[in-house]
C-alpha cells in the first residue's frame, strides 16, 4: 500500500453500524461527497436512528443488524471499542459474502486480532480504521460531515490482510476527506496511548482531583484541560482497558517529566523547569491553536 | 470586608505598570467603564508601549517607573510574580505618600509578605490582587477591555491591611467588570495551586513527553490538554518555584487519581475506571463548554 490513497469510487450500498457522532458523520459525509448512493443507518435506540434519518445522515434505519447489512456493500462500524469485535462477528455472518467491513474504534489491536484468530472461516473481508477526529459532544445530532475532512485516518491492516482490501479501505476513507495513513495495529495502539489515551486518563484524573469547591477558581487553562473529561466514562473506560499495557507505560512517561519537575521546583533549580516548560510549548506550538 | 464590593468612584489617575495582556487590559477597562481619567502605561520596551498607546490602553506612557507613578493615585503592578516585588518597592519610593498600590500576580503569599515585612517603613498602601482570567496569548495585542467581566478577582489583605484600604482595591476591580473574592494570601496559593499551576504542570509534561514524531496523530483532545503549555516559558517557571509548596501537594493528589486508575487498568478493574471517570465528568460539566 502506498499513500496517497485513490479515493475508492462511489459504493452502492453503505451500511452504518452506529449513528452517533462518528457514524452520523460517516453517512454525512458519504451522502455530500457522493461516496455511497444509498446509506443504511443500524443503531439500538429508535430515537437516535430517527434523528439520523431526519438529519439527512442515513437514507433508512433499522434496529435489525442482519437485516441491515444484508444489501450492502461496505459496512462500516462505528461503535464503542467493547462492543465492536461481536458486531464484526455478526456482521460477518448475516452480510453477503465477500462484503467489506471497517471500523472506527479507537483502538485496533485486540479488534484487529479478533478477526483474525478466526480469518479462515471469514465469509466476508475486514480492514480495521481508526479516524483520529473525535470531540466529547455524542449522537447524531453532533454529525458533521465535514469531521474527518483534513483529519488523519489510521487504517491498520493485518499482516494477511490482501493489499487490495486495504486499498479498498484506505480509498473510502480518502473519499470521505481523510487522509489516510497505514499503521500496524500495535503501532497504532502505541501512538494513540500517548496522544489521546493517556492525555484522557490525565484530563480525568485532574478533574476528579480538583475540589468541587475550587471550581469557581478556574480560568481557561483548567477548562481547556479537562475538556475531554467530560467524554462518556463507559466509553473511555473500554478504550483505556482494551489498551492498558500502552496506557500504563504512555502515563509512565508523562509522569517522569512531572516528577523531573517536581524535583526542580524542590530544588529552586529554575533552569531544568524552564528548559522543559520550552520544550512543552515548542512541541505545543508546533500544533498552531 | 463584605461582598459585593462596591465598585470604587473614578480615579483621576491610574498607572499601569507592565502593558501585557493584563496590564493592557486594565488599561482599556479602565477606559471604557469610566474607572479612570487618565491611563499612564509603564514598561521596559518602547514598542509595547507604543502599541499600548495605539489600541487606545493608556493615555501616556514612559519607560521611567519613578515619573510614572509620580501622579497616580492608584498604581497596577502587572508583570510577571518574580518582577513584582522589587517593582512594588520602587512604585513605594516614586508614589506620592499615600498612593495605592495592587499587583494582578498569580500567587500572592510571598508577594504579600514581602511587602508586609517592612510594613512600617512604607510610604504607599498596598492590597494585593490575582484577576483569574488569563490567556496563553499575550502582549498589549492580545488586551481586551472585556477580560475581566464576570470572571474572578481574588484580593487578598494581609492581617494588618486595613479594611479601608483593601475596600478601595476590591472596589477598583469590581468597577473593572471583576467578581472580587476576599482570600488570605496562603488560602489563595492553595487553590490556585491545584486549579492553575498544577494543570500548567500537567499540560507542560504531557507536551514535552509526546513524541514529535507522533503529533500528527493528536486530535482535539491532546490539543485542549496542552494548549496552556504554549505559555511564556520563563513566566510559569517563576510561577511554579513561588508556589512549590502547594504546586507539589496539588500534583501528589492528581498523580493519587492517576494511579489508582492505572492500577485499576493493570487489574481489569472496570468499575473502579468508571467510577472515576464518571466523577471527573461532573465536576467537568458542572462548569459548561
Amino acid at each position: 500500500m502506498k499513500a496517497p490513497w485513490q479515493p475508492s469510487s462511489p459504493w452502492p450500498t453503505v451500511a452504518v453500524v452506529g449513528v452517533g457522532l462518528i457514524g452520523g458523520s460517516v453517512g454525512l459525509a458519504a451522502k455530500a461527497r457522493g461516496v455511497a448512493r444509498r446509506v443504511i443507518g443500524i443503531g439500538r435506540s429508535r430515537a437516535s436512528l430517527d434523528e439520523a434519518v431526519a438529519r439527512g445522515a442515513v437514507d433508512e434505519a433499522t434496529t435489525d443488524l442482519a437485516r441491515g447489512v444484508a444489501e450492502a456493500d461496505l459496512v462500516v462500524v462505528a461503535a464503542g471499542v467493547a462492543a465492536i469485535p461481536a458486531l464484526l462477528e455478526r456482521a460477518d455472518a448475516a452480510a453477503r459474502p465477500g462484503t467489506l467491513l471497517t471500523d472506527a474504534g479507537s483502538t485496533k489491536g485486540s479488534i484487529v486480532a479478533g478477526w483474525e484468530r478466526r480469518r479462515r472461516g471469514r465469509r466476508c473481508r475486514f480492514v480495521g480504521a481508526h479516524p483520529i477526529a473525535g470531540s466529547h459532544r455524542k449522537g447524531p445530532v453532533a454529525a458533521d460531515a465535514g469531521l474527518f475532512a483534513g483529519r488523519v485516518t489510521v487504517v491498520t491492516p493485518a499482516t494477511r490482510t490482501p493489499a487490495h482490501d486495504a486499498q479498498q479501505v484506505a480509498g473510502f476513507w480518502t473519499a470521505l476527506g481523510a487522509t489516510v495513513v497505514a499503521m500496524k495495529p500495535a503501532a497504532h495502539d502505541r501512538v494513540l496511548g500517548a496522544t489521546s489515551h493517556v492525555p484522557h486518563l490525565l484530563a480525568a484524573a485532574l478533574a476528579a482531583a480538583t475540589p468541587a469547591k475550587a471550581l469557581r477558581f478556574t480560568a481557561g487553562g483548567w477548562r481547556d484541560s479537562t475538556r475531554i473529561a467530560a467524554g462518556d466514562p463507559g466509553m473511555w473506560a473500554d478504550i483505556l482497558l482494551d489498551n492498558a499495557t500502552e496506557v500504563t507505560l504512555g502515563l509512565a512517561r508523562v509522569l517522569r517529566v512531572a516528577r523531573r519537575m517536581q524535583r526542580a521546583l524542590e530544588a529552586g533549580d529554575r533552569r531544568t523547569l524552564v528548559e522543559i516548560l520550552a520544550r512543552a510549548k515548542e512541541r505545543r506550538d508546533a500544533l498552531g491553536s
